[in-house]
């Protein structure tokens, strides 16, 4: 094994992707600012019944733990950042009982990729709001998060929408043991609908509530899915809600390109209600995916309804609108003392001024400009 | 232990301090990028051996280890990235053989803090310059060093040059073993010179050497120190080369208040040359750290001279210059649609725009200005 090998999905970021990333992060952050969204920075490190406060498999699965040598405690290496911006707005920005809308951007680090092709390393960039269970939240953050995904070119965008609600009121409504729910809710997930068709047959559940099950892999499609819901599942006053919720975000985003899955139910443990992402016509998986999670903060002294999005800003390396750089300057070490001034003044107007010790440099295939003396002035010449 | 307690020497950054942490970030990778060092991102986790490529006890016991659960070997979670950056430049840069100047802003994590005050979770960033062993390459470092900490207000500079040569090549020059060179350094870290003079009469060193080596403690002092170390020392070549690099980072910076410690030489192991530091009249300790560590590349396959230095970003908090947040613009959540094109205006003119929906939120201390209707025309008044 050579100690520059990197372990699987894992790698380096190399200067001319690094420059994009932070670009893309400085843009975004600057987005997040303007709609009032404030950065917190959660440790990378904490307990591990802190990081994962929800039987969540899948999260747990992936979360690295060491011993606390300081308190021998069990230490987590987050996986994911939401949990804990849901413990400081519960506990840390409590004073305010109102709305906090919070955003976040940092590494996270999985035991195990989510997928083939997936790091182990995710730049996670997310925004909450939390304090406010209308749905005008949720559209609130959707529009954040379209206009994020349109910082960088993913091709047509399209906004898919689910709602966790319908399954669960129906889960309720047929008085579904938890565990019965979870594994439909699995099979949905999977959208195997004739195994949650065999699954409800074999359970025997009342006819009403079989139907409606069968029938959530099958409404799916575009925004005439709402209607077609409301008159084909049981008329449940909490199935009647998450449709208004679909309705009002439909409603919203009149232009937008929307699809709608309502057994698209892939989501994190913690969700709740209406879930929301956007897959662009560039790329195989969603860019961003985000929901509803009311009562997270629970676990740390306040529940709280909360929304928000996340995704992997490696997402979007190669798909900035190319921006040309500038050429450096080369400056020849022999004159940086005499060119002083001048090359502080060419880099506080944001030039890039390298000094040139008459070897090979990184800068030298961009630079085709010198800083040179003529006529006792100091020019920039193209060479 | 409740959920929202945080491991000690943990902690989270919060909105206030997360954006003066953005800022200086900013600045500093702007700063970085304008004199030609080029951003890498390396990983968080990589295999521990190449973490660890030198025996370096401190280093090794901050690293915290984990099992991969892909490959069954060891990986550690970074407590410094120099090491990474030589692995980079030795590994994946390895075209160019001339200069790759690289800089890097990333968290690290230590398993036990450095002191009773410190952080296990700094935010390392650096620059540093591959592929040139003279001392211009050492002044261009310190300049930028020293140009990092003007971004802040740390009070007067104290620019703090060692060298670790001298005492390499007195060792070498009195036989010393390389056990002995060791036991001497780390009484020379500990300022201990009764315990220095003691060991080296206990080991019956020659005359020259004792003496030489119970004189380094006392070689401290402003930009003199110099000269008096060269009429002091033993004239060993390797001597004179070590004083005539401090010499040339003197003139280098006339103006500047130097601190000159020949038995300063509190450095990671993998120091080899001239070490310089910034300290602050406001602060306890050193703000910017570096020095020399030609070779470092070798154990990824490549030897090449290097010069940088690092600091931890929280030392900058509370240290920016003040610089007054524009107040938010509060607006109506009746009136977003119809003030959409204003909204969306004003953000992209870089104001905070904040949708209210008539509760408490995170901007309403903040919030003196709104965005309201006034005889047909979108007026931000102040309230």
């Amino acid at each position: 094994m050579q100690s520059w090998q990197l372990p699987e999905h894992i790698a380096d970021i190399l200067p001319s992707t690094a420059r994009e990333l932070e670009s893309v992060r400085e843009q975004l952050l600057g987005l997040f600012r303007v709609h009032g969204y404030e950065l917190v920075h959660p440790p990378l490190m904490e307990y591990s019944h802190s990081l994962l406060t929800r039987i969540d498999t899948g999260l747990s699965l992936k979360t690295i733990r060491v011993v606390d040598q300081l308190s021998g405690r069990q230490l987590g290496i987050r996986a994911d950042i939401t949990p804990q911006v849901a413990r400081i707005d519960a506990h840390l920005l409590s004073a305010n009982n109102g709305i906090n809308r919070l955003c976040y951007a940092g590494s996270v680090l999985h035991a195990r990729p989510d997928g083939f092709l997936n790091t182990r390393e995710p730049l996670q960039v997310g925004a909450e709001l939390y304090g406010f269970a209308d749905v005008a939240a949720d559209v609130e953050l959707i529009d954040l998060m379209l206009k994020s995904v349109a910082v960088a070119e993913f091709g047509d965008i399209l906004l898919s929408l689910g709602h966790i609600g319908v399954f669960r009121a129906l889960a309720k409504a047929a008085d579904l043991s938890e565990q019965q729910a979870e594994q439909l809710l699995s099979l949905m997930q999977d959208k195997d609908a004739n195994e949650v068709r065999a699954q409800v047959e074999e359970w025997k559940l009342d006819g009403m509530w079989a139907k409606a099950f069968s029938l959530l892999p099958t409404l799916y499609g575009s925004r005439e899915v709402v209607a077609e819901a409301r008159t084909k599942l049981p008329d449940l006053f909490a199935v009647g809600q998450a449709l208004d919720e679909l309705q009002a975000v439909c409603d919203a985003f009149p232009q937008q390109n929307i699809h709608i899955d309502l057994s698209e139910l892939r989501v994190d443990n913690y969700h709740t209600g209406l879930l929301y992402a956007a897959y662009g016509s560039s790329c195989h998986d969603a860019i961003a995916r985000g929901g509803r999670y009311d009562g997270l903060g629970v676990y740390f002294g306040r529940a709280r309804p909360a929304t928000g999005f996340s995704f992997d800003l490696r997402m979007f390396i190669g798909r900035l609108p190319h921006s040309p750089r500038m050429p450096m300057i080369a400056v020849d070490h022999k004159d940086v003392a005499a060119a002083h001034e001048v090359i502080e003044q060419l880099r506080a107007e944001g030039h890039c001024v390298v000094v040139d010790y008459g070897m090979d440099y990184n800068g030298n295939k961009n630079t085709t400009r010198r800083l040179v003396e003529q006529d006792g002035k100091w020019n920039i010449i193209d060479v």
